[in-house]
């Protein structure tokens, strides 16, 4: 990506730095985020610097743990969803070998600081033939979990995560808006917790389908039933968890209107423009918001490990596979939910 | 009140039902949101009714344990801070005797199901020479607490609850936005409980005065100096609670600008139109926004017994007494915030 344009291009193979290794991707996801940072990206980056700006102090803007922002002139090679195969060590590694398959969390450091891998100027995300990981953060992939599954665990522990802050338990239900790729994940964490009735609401046939075999109770087209009827069909008692995550203007308030009273709303979905909301809405029902963003590494960790475990099955999210040449295309056709949801990005030939 | 004007008018005398006191009041506190019902509550009514017209399905609109809401056109005899002296007891009642100084939530209930005292048809509010109370409800004032501050029993219980909810702990440390009657009450509260430390932003020099008297560590005008860099210099690093007690549009948005990381946003002060926030602010931090209402019984009776005990001082909050005839001009003198912070409705003659 260049110019906020996706492009395909040669690029000089990177290098492993000390404790980092050099590997090969096997595949890489692509990520809704990514669709979004080409769309949304440029207004995105304007909007957060004239927020952050006029915030006052220096722990707003000036985290030193953040990664460095890319800067959209020089090239950016996206893909955060990665599962990869080392094939050489940097000076100092001894825990990896060359040949072994692992995943990471889509981060790099260096004496410069972080990085995030898949939004860089400096490291190739895993769109890339070639990429560096660090050693430290490398996860073998156990019990021959395929590179294709793996490649899933980032994407499953925004939704571990997700529920996590959701602080929901045994007594408690669950209505998720919207089951694209955060909404399958936040079903998905859910169903391994044993948490729910889960119920959820898609426009899209294909997505309430995959969302059915990822675990949800009962799913809804919400211009036929509205998500909050279906709840109380088969609940309506216990206290009530929302995730949104379809992250569009206007989707906040619409779950607050649904919200009974106490609910917590988990704003999972990233709506990159300005929202309207009516406070009155969650004064009078003592309505909860909370925001989310990412995962802890004992969560990726997790996410790793219940798909390793076959804890969870998350092989109906996989719904096409793309080279590298593909990848733009496969941008395109992630625009119809209709057809697709998870689609990897895998080395050679088309398939 | 009716059709959202102030009048002073001659009204029958109550009758206590079976449960129910008859009582005349010692006094009663002007509260902020009599003020906002006269302002907005109009525009407010229609709003609410468009609003709630349109969620779908019955635990929305229709919930039995809700006090039927007040018609405007006809008399609304306001007040919900009020503490009284019972004058004759109803059928059943065997608890209190005449003469017993009691307060009481501001809610009534008979066959007909639950009213809000202060903003019903049928039941007389505080602002009236006398009022019918449940004898289950009213709390015998004790400690020879005088019932000028007594009447701050309901205030401070609002203050009580806003800091259950926001969860805060001894680790953590406050941001108070606004130092109105709200904004007051939670100072009090964190004070009472030994949190903080306590910053507080308030336009008004003398409720800054007040705020400090209150409890606050600092406090601070906002066009001089922002409560966040006040709080940076005398803490910066424990978890932040932000209490938003102003209540106007802009305010949580505001409030979520200058949130540090995994901040909680107490939602307080009622702002009753619609509102912009930027949910990529709430997203970037992994903020909570957390809307309160009111209070439970239990934390009604704590500050009642907060007050008696002389956990808590709240004599500088009284700024003002009038007699029922000066109502009107008092709503009008509390909109200046540098003379008045509560002002008491006392009976007989002006002071």
């Amino acid at each position: 990506m260049r110019e906020w344009q996706l492009r395909v291009d040669d690029v000089a193979d990177p290098t492993p730095g000390p404790g980092q290794v050099l590997t090969k991707v096997l595949a890489c996801g692509i990520c809704g985020s990514d669709l979004h940072m080409l769309r949304h990206g440029a207004e995105m980056r304007a909007s957060m610097a004239d927020l952050v700006g006029s915030a006052t102090g220096s722990s707003n803007g000036n985290d030193p743990m953040a990664p460095k922002p890319f800067e959209p002139q020089h090239d950016t090679i996206m893909g955060h969803e990665f599962c990869c195969e080392v094939t050489e060590l940097g000076a100092g590694c001894d825990n990896l070998k060359v040949g072994d398959v692992v995943v990471s969390m889509p981060v790099a450091f260096d004496a410069q600081g972080l990085h995030a891998l898949g939004y860089s100027n400096r490291y190739n995300g895993g769109y890339a033939e070639l990429m560096v990981v660090n050693e430290l953060l490398a996860l073998k992939v156990p019990n021959g979990l395929s590179p294709s599954m793996a490649a899933l665990t980032e994407p499953l522990a925004v939704g571990i995560h997700a529920v996590a802050k959701s602080r929901i338990d045994g007594a408690e239900s669950a209505v998720v808006l919207g089951a694209g790729p955060v909404g399958l994940a936040c079903i998905a964490a859910l169903r391994m917790r044993g948490l729910g009735p889960i119920v959820v609401a898609e426009f899209s046939a294909k997505r309430r389908e995959l969302a059915l075999q990822l675990g949800a109770d009962v799913v809804v087209d919400p211009r036929e039933t509205p998500a909050i009827e279906a709840w109380r069909k088969i609940d309506g008692l216990r206290p009530l968890v929302i995730f949104e995550a379809v992250g569009v203007r206007g989707m906040l308030d619409e779950a607050m209107r649904m919200a009974p009273r106490g609910a917590r709303i988990l704003v999972v979905g990233a709506c990159m423009q300005q929202d309207t909301i009516h406070p009155m809405l969650g004064i009078g029902r003592e309505l909860n918001i909370q925001f989310v963003l990412g995962y802890e590494p004992a969560e990726f960790t997790s996410a790793l490990s219940a798909l390793a475990e076959g804890e969870i099955d998350l092989a109906p999210w996989l719904t096409g596979t793309v080279t590298v040449d593909e990848v733009p295309q496969a941008f395109t056709d992630l625009g119809s939910p209709d057809t697709h949801a998870k689609i990897l990005v895998v080395p050679g030939f088309a398939s």
